[in-house]
């Protein structure tokens, strides 16, 4: 098939450059940049060098749609919704990075994107493409909204426990670690290094955006309506996810009972890698790959249960779930050019 | 008053050196190191270069106690419990840095070190060093139990809430993100660059040794036995504690009411700096220094509030606060040595 | 006496403000910002919180220069220079950081900066702060252009070879290495976190404006016109310069005739410190502190000379030496206010 | 191919694994390790979990050698060339990372690593398998030594200007920089975190080993006895090589001649990319490929020309230019196995 890329010279676009380059199915039509429209790519990147060095064109997404069979869209919240529409998706196949397809109440949106839905017609039509859990659903359809990093790692770690009615859905906390990258490449003093680098912190504490996006699929995993704690943390380093996740027990579960449960949901998942006993997930080991490593602490004497997960949060948390999302789409293989091992370092 | 410190060429130890001999009322007698016996200190760390540069000596605490007032010991846990005794408490006020005198009830160490405490008639002597909690029970004493950096920075961002019984005790999760030099100087894998840098994790999930220094002082605030889930986190910089802690209101408080408690407790000190609405702290604003930055945030939605604190692991979490210690012992401004600037890159 | 700082919320203006704060002779009477004018100081630097929560006030130098007995410039070249004139320097002590004042040579400053100089008519009035080697004709200025980070650790070790003729003037090659904090605060890609981290590069390749400047001091060292090749790097790291430089030897010395030559200039120096045979200079070990740490190798084989300093670019190559200018000024020790042990991490 | 690795968990030994992993051509028959002797690899990897999950086994290389046709030796120096023997070279090829039998003069070995060489009857039989360079000779041969980091990066940056004698052979400086990885995974001190990370310095100055290994390839190159000054530093990140090579020139060449030198021998190399003019190479643009990135700066002023160039050490500079060997001894495409666009983050 073939592809073009809108917005290719952010992080997430230049991720989905580099697979797509690499999938042996996919072709790379076009790409486009609102920052570096005409330059060559690989002037934008010097990773790219030799390999892809075509222009960076403007964005006009209705005549680029007549050369390819699918577009990612790579672009801020609230653009995405205003590029697609009817017309557009009897052409082509959207795979939206964006979170403007996520949530299917456009109230939630209001309350916490603070302004009104800017396309709630299409809300209906778009799929959360969550593979490992919505694979049916997204099968056939046009528009995928790819979900966000954070809801991804954190989503995949507890729907087992949810979906089975393990844990009480009002108790959930959540307190995830995020890398610098998922903050973009728009240069800004929260993201310069001498801000960064050497420190932690928590920053959008009780109001980040992604609590609604969570929510929304807990709450289709336990059929009733979650309300969490999230609570985001810049870490100092380029990539990864780490999400350590908090939930009371129903029951006096066992280990070995939780682990069933684990098994059963993802024991046959080619990106989900359930560790071993007492091993946890480190965000080194999924560097640079599609994987979500995911594993749990029961604790006796609180009755609760920890779930850390990890994921490269520009691989599985945005361009690599959006390949897979194409994969599945096209009736491939899930991890068609998406099979590389992690550089851990 | 003159000092020694045991155990000088570790991370918390050379720690010490730097803020004795700034220490406009102390002089350092001597150092001792196992690893670097009979070296110059300088040799060990370079920036003591033309600063400090006697040498390691033996550690024979007996002979050494009749030349100095103060005694350090920056000793891993299990050896400054052999080393402290009636006899030398006679000579000499003894600040402990290791864990060995924490904990109250002999019966916790075992639970959670794993072997039967060394010296348990100490322990009545012993007290707790939280400075701004116990200032009063410190006055007087000769063997200071010197807090551990996660319990410091827990313990000062619970304390009012759990004074006050604003919170639910069972309900405590404390999410908490250190710094690599908490592991101290003993090259190991775990702490070799290439396996640290770029990479964010979880450890001794459900079974760190701290919980049950955490779940005692909070038990001393709340009057009430506290369970709590305590998940400490390695992230790749030197320096600094990062508690994100969670906790159900017992009331529907409002946020001039939190802020009122806090400001009851920590306004007048000196170390406890309250951040304004919506300021979240960050390490590097602590770092190098003896702060403990604290903020919280209630979240109406779930009625829970999260507590953000934030301490120099090896200064508010370690030398900085025996050094405090010290100055509360010899009636002299708190601050005594310990007013640097925070240098936060 | 009484201090301004211009430009204090740069970095080298926050080094500055930390440092003055700290001195037990100044006091700080204002402080301005661009940037930020009007808000507190502690709003820009967390590290500040309840220790100086002045507002940054509006520049307006001719004003200001009543209150205080000297004014730090810590601003961008070309506005230094507007701001000072005769009637100022009446009535304050100018320390300029930045570039304007350190070329003797007007025509130099147009080769290398691209523009007119904006103010010759001053340029006899400044002297070069570089204090081991300047310290007699510093006294008694009233306009001191401090030395440029890379110059600094540059030229102190480079000079005693110089005037002392061991090495070819024309030989010299210097490979210098730079924290990120050199480029300053304001955001931009090249600093961007995920643009900096994990990589290393040279920048402005035989064009670096520093070049002027530091041939401009070898030539004053060695009574003859040095051409050199210097090549600045950009490290990974917050703080620290690390000059490599190579000389071709005059003849056939050996090590104890060197070390000899660096014992003549830097024996008695405070702030330069000679390491022992083949202990190199570390960033590290300088950093937080007004040293320079240098140390060198002689090859047999191609009879080149590598000398090796290091400094913390914020204080010995700004904030700190330019405090140590005033300090000369003022004829209070040198280090006075300066004293602080290097925080290695 | 059938491929063996002895050492495979140091870290040039996992990236062999990782590359012949995902090598269309080749097939891993087995991974060997003194240190983790035994155990499942992904247990010292997590990033194989799920992908290669066979035992670590004892290394007994001559009856290994019955399953494979290819051994990949990741194994300090001084080991390589004990194992290494005719009978097991009618065996298999042998492509040892170490630098074993790199110098072809064992006199030249003795006096750099500080020992006889140990098997000097072979050192006829290697060959340095600079693959850009020694193609030819590369090929039909059955022992490959394979380059160190620092000379791969050194050489292919100055190898064009030397064989065309456009620089004085003994004028070259190569100041180069290197990521911590190539220090191995022992832990130790010196690549301990704490140690490392925020710092920059010069080490092994006037001493390393790789200068001898320089030299003599620069030597055939310019057919002329090269001596050298090399000195290496350590870069706060894990990998990447930037060598900032300096030499005169021998005449007044123009950009454009040397850019047709460069080209001359590069243009269709894969592996080489040179840099447009005024971009230089960083470590970022290279990491997690076999390219090495290739730019100079010719500087009127000194008639001397600045060379940069860059690898990942651990891929170009280790297990990558392996691979392109073995490439090579098959006929097969150089990049196959080795097509990964770089990673930049």
């Amino acid at each position: 098939m073939k592809v073009g890329i809108v917005g290719a010279t952010g992080y997430a676009g230049q991720e989905l450059v580099r697979l797509i380059i690499q999938h042996p199915q996919a072709e790379l039509a076009w790409v486009t940049s609102n920052t570096y429209k005409g330059e060559r790519f690989d002037k934008c990147y010097g990773s790219f060098k030799n390999i892809y060095e075509e222009n960076c064109i403007e964005q006009k997404i209705d005549e680029l749609s007549n050369d390819v069979d699918v577009i990612f869209l790579a672009t801020p919240h609230g653009l995405s919704s205003s590029l697609v529409n009817d017309v557009l998706l009897k052409k082509v196949i959207i795979i939206d990075l964006s979170a403007d397809f996520r949530l299917k109440d456009a109230l939630d949106y209001k309350e916490w994107y603070g302004e009104n839905h800017p396309n709630t017609s299409l809300l209906k039509e778009a799929v959360y493409g969550l593979c490992e859990i919505n694979r049916d659903q997204i099968k056939g359809k046009r528009l995928i909204a790819n979900p966000g990093c954070y809801p991804t790692a954190s989503t995949l770690g507890l729907y087992p426990l949810l979906k089975e009615k393990l844990i009480d859905t009002k108790s959930i906390i959540i307190d995830a670690k995020s890398g610098v990258s998922g903050a973009g490449r728009s240069p800004k003093l929260a993201t310069h290094f001498d801000e960064v680098n050497e420190s932690t912190k928590a920053y959008s504490v009780g109001v980040h955006r992604h609590t609604a996006e969570i929510e929304e699929q807990l709450g289709y995993a336990s059929n009733d309506k979650a309300f969490i704690n999230f609570t985001p943390h810049l870490i100092p380093m380029h990539r990864g996810i780490l999400a350590t996740a908090y939930a009371n027990l129903n029951d006096n579960y066992d280990y070995d009972t939780i682990k069933g449960i684990y098994n059963k949901y993802y024991a046959n998942e080619k990106f989900v890698r359930l560790l071993d006993e007492n091993v946890y997930p480190e965000t080194r080991w999924v560097k640079g790959s599609n994987y979500c490593d995911i594993n749990f602490k029961i604790d006796k004497r609180t009755n609760r249960i920890i779930i850390v997960s990890a994921i490269d949060n520009l691989i599985k948390g945005a361009a690599g779930q959006a390949v897979q999302n194409m994969n599945i789409l096209y009736n491939l293989d899930e991890d068609t050019g998406l099979n590389q091992v992690p550089v851990f370092m």
